[in-house]
């Protein structure tokens, strides 16, 4: 059992994070901070935490495990803010999008004396906020670890302890492993998204084009109503990773447009292709959860 | 009230057109022709026709109106089969998913004493055969009529009335507008869908990739999972149309791919335009609806 847990950012993750520790009975203490005005009281009523912080400094001066579970965004910043701040002995995780650049900030701004294990669960929801967090967010779920070479065994350790106190399953990358596969499974399907939605909206016929567009055009645009900053942050965090994505994605298309210009009858094998690899995903998906 | 209906393809639409009609009584006989063994006696238990047709000539001879509900690929050679059967005066429609091709053919292969009007109900299912027929499926939905400047007003009067009876709601469009349309709604985004699977699964670490892809991806590849020979037939047979939208959309990718190579800041910008126009499609939709 955890002495003491701070959760820094108590949102959707941060929130489930206190309420699965709650239920797990993995620690003794849950302490929360977040800047937004009112949301540690919010995150106390809902059972999230035990006791919300007025500081950052209050929430991690003594404490053995401090979970940042802030965007990607905000996520240099803050560990800049917390180097003359953290105890000597204190382990450190975070759960952003992206993994290479927040461990490369982590080990810039951070003492010696604590360790960093990057994280990232790869479950979520569509809801956001600490109203929305739910005991059993991360049950059954992956949840990747980061470690790299400097990271010592006992931090390992500690932090895979608390991600199987939440009900997920641990799996290890490196963290530029990591960053790649994100990049291709979940930041490109989002910039293809957006990419699509403007794309049609901003050709012509848009106004009337629009009452003929149905399920596969709703489905293919559902991720380009996401948070546009949190998108930002991403893409400039995974900059080379889903760059390389991109040319790669850009490349087949481009095929394709060939093929279908010059009415290519083999096509059917190429869709053929894409139906098989997206059943099998789909029955292994199913089988895992 | 039509007098004698013809459905030649008694799949998903032209179960649900057959069982439409007869809730709404608008038809006294309605037949039914299908070349898969035994379709057309499902058809009849089902509901959606009075009786089945062993040839196509017995379905169409001294027919008022024969609903073509074939996929776009069975389409040429269906309306050569058909030219030598027709009676004088009978009024065609279809209801395949590209419009400029199938009408050059119409005019191609039937006798000028007979009427073809263009249509596309813009409703589906994820489901198809006569099994998951549905009389309620047109109602409300949006369904393209493409008269041309050759189209006799009495036979887009006759068609108009057929639209109406099924409870849907009649759109006129030029043919060559109606696919420009639809392939910017409907081609591009099963185009996009697949080249992303391909694309993801072609990809280095697509096993362990596997395991970390979820909701996102989930919708993203959805569509590739369709029947490749009908999204080969509809790319081919509105290749013109799709060639241009890959173009656009393979440009706006590009565009972002350099803006987030170079760390543009203001992307969040361009994902804020994609979010807004998300959400006004979402609630223009679903009153529509």
């Amino acid at each position: 059992m955890f002495n003491r847990v701070a959760i820094i950012g108590l949102g959707l993750i941060g929130g489930s994070v206190g309420l699965a520790l709650h239920k797990a009975k993995a620690a003794q203490q849950v302490v929360g901070y977040d800047i937004g005005k009112g949301v540690s009281n919010q995150a106390r009523k809902v059972g999230a935490i035990d006791q919300p912080c007025a500081t950052l400094a209050d929430a991690v001066r003594g404490t053995e495990l401090v979970v940042l579970a802030t965007p990607v965004g905000a996520m240099r910043s803050l560990l800049q803010a917390l180097s003359p701040l953290v105890t000597p002995g204190t382990v450190l995780t975070d759960v952003a999008s992206t993994k290479v650049q927040v461990i490369s900030w982590a080990e810039e701004y951070l003492p010696a004396n604590v360790a960093f294990v990057g994280g990232h669960p790869m479950t979520g929801k569509e809801l956001s906020g600490v109203e929305a967090a739910d005991a059993a967010l991360f049950q059954g779920g992956i949840y990747c670890l980061t470690p790299t070479a400097r990271t010592k065994p006992a931090a390992i350790h500690k932090i895979s302890t608390f991600v199987e106190a939440l009900g997920a399953i641990v799996r290890f990358l490196e963290p530029a492993e990591h960053d790649g596969q994100v990049a291709g499974v979940s930041h490109l399907p989002f910039v293809a998204s957006i990419a699509l939605m403007n794309t049609v909206a901003e050709g012509t016929g848009w106004a009337d084009a629009a009452l003929l567009a149905s399920g596969g055009f709703r489905d293919m645009t559902r991720l380009a109503a996401g948070n546009p900053e949190m998108y930002r942050d991403i893409c400039l965090s995974n900059s080379t990773a889903l760059t390389r994505w991109l040319n790669e994605y850009i490349s087949t298309l481009s095929t394709l447009r060939d093929r279908i210009a010059d009415h290519d009858k083999s096509l059917n094998e190429t869709f053929t292709k894409a139906r098989q690899l997206r059943l099998q995903w789909q029955s292994t998906h199913d089988t895992a959860k």
